[in-house]
């Protein structure tokens, strides 16, 4: 029995999300699909991040169990051949048979993408979230500064969530822009239900002029998800990197 | 009558191109109707650039005329309404009546993007090529350099064109890389029909190693399609820009 990672991009705009749902078709359950079409075994898959509906990812990570006799970096190329066009596996190797995606230290980079036009710019719109408003990035950058480094993150967890502790590490926060688009890069250890969502709509009020840069404090303070902004739209939302430390 | 001049922005994967054909839906027909319905008047648009199937634009450029007495720059937020998501009118401006917007003298700006990785990248698979090789930008620069300025591109002009000269200069054209995309940025003041596809078909040769830079020395002068490389996919290309000057 062999334990085989797999580097998984895709496009989330047609998924429900990474996780196998009653309804709706799920990222999870057409990676299931392929490694079991490809070695004939009944194979449930563990990824590392449980992307919502409408998330992108250049680099989700996910890991199966199988017997089948196939080269470990063969996989990558025999699960494309039978995957849509929107789910594509960029690499596949062996790791030890403890090796729990999830259990793990690793490094994340998210990025989340605005574009800020009067207009909805056609081939930007379903990888950007749009708004008319312009941005000032740097008081955007001014408020991200404060979130750096470990903090009780509960105000930008959706309030649904069940977890042991809401502490949290941002590693980096960086805002930028070019060409009338705004990108929000956040690394971190790991993140909470819906946390970059709720940074980046807390981030845009800021840029916005809505809040302060200096609010995010008594918002962390607050440990109250009302504190803080909207959770901003899924399909802004690209996981970039996923790096184990 | 007035004269309103539209930028207009599209995502071109589900259209046959700009200009009106027997099968197959066009941008050209879908701009028609979008206007026709707000003016109640039969509307055939004038487009600059007549792009082809699954060619994207950041801002193409068109001119109606009409007796509307709809403020010019208003005509885009009402079309807006009325047209899909993946073709969005960006500006609208009345311009004087004898305005053509393929007769008067403009810089075009096209970008041509290629995604340079083992397997396809689903976020980026509508919008760039797709290729496992990796590219020498460093060496496709110096083929480049070879097409700056006024040329005779009768190599670089799909053969089945009928124009009275295949004389045309590039202003500008210049070959960078970042993160796996290889992006060549051509600027000029008109080009031959597929000329800036079979370019980027042919710097990809040059990029892959197949030819040497200056074997574009021989293209030009040559004159023959043939000597030329493929001509490189719809879907990596964008019209970023239309500058009349």
């Amino acid at each position: 029995m062999k334990r085989i990672l797999l580097e998984v991009a895709y496009d989330g705009t047609a998924y429900c999300g990474w996780q196998i749902q009653p309804n709706g078709i799920t990222i999870e359950e057409k990676l299931n699909q392929a490694i079991s079409a490809l070695t004939g075994e009944v194979v449930q898959i563990i990824g590392a991040s449980r992307t919502d509906s409408g998330v992108h990812a250049r680099c989700n990570v996910a890991v199966f169990d199988t017997n089948a006799t196939i080269p470990p970096n063969k996989f990558s190329y025999a699960l494309n051949q039978r995957l849509p066009d929107d789910i594509q596996v960029q690499e596949s190797k062996e790791v030890s048979p403890d090796f729990h995606p999830r259990y793990c230290k690793s490094i994340k980079t998210y990025e989340y993408s605005v574009w800020c036009g009067r207009f909805s710019m056609p081939i930007n719109r379903l990888y950007m979230h749009e708004i008319e408003a312009q941005l000032d990035v740097k008081l955007m950058q001014q408020g991200a500064d404060y979130l750096m480094g470990e903090h009780d993150f509960r105000s930008f967890c959706a309030s649904k969530t069940n977890v042991d502790t809401t502490v949290r590490t941002i590693k980096n926060i960086t805002v930028t822009s070019e060409n009338q688009v705004v990108t929000i890069k956040v690394e971190g250890y790991g993140f909470l239900y819906n946390m970059v969502r709720i940074i980046a709509g807390t981030l845009i009020q800021v840029g916005m002029g809505v809040r302060k840069p200096e609010d995010m404090v008594a918002i962390l303070e607050a440990k109250d998800r009302r504190e803080a902004g909207p959770t901003a739209p899924a399909k802004g939302l690209v996981l970039q990197n996923y790096t184990f430390i």
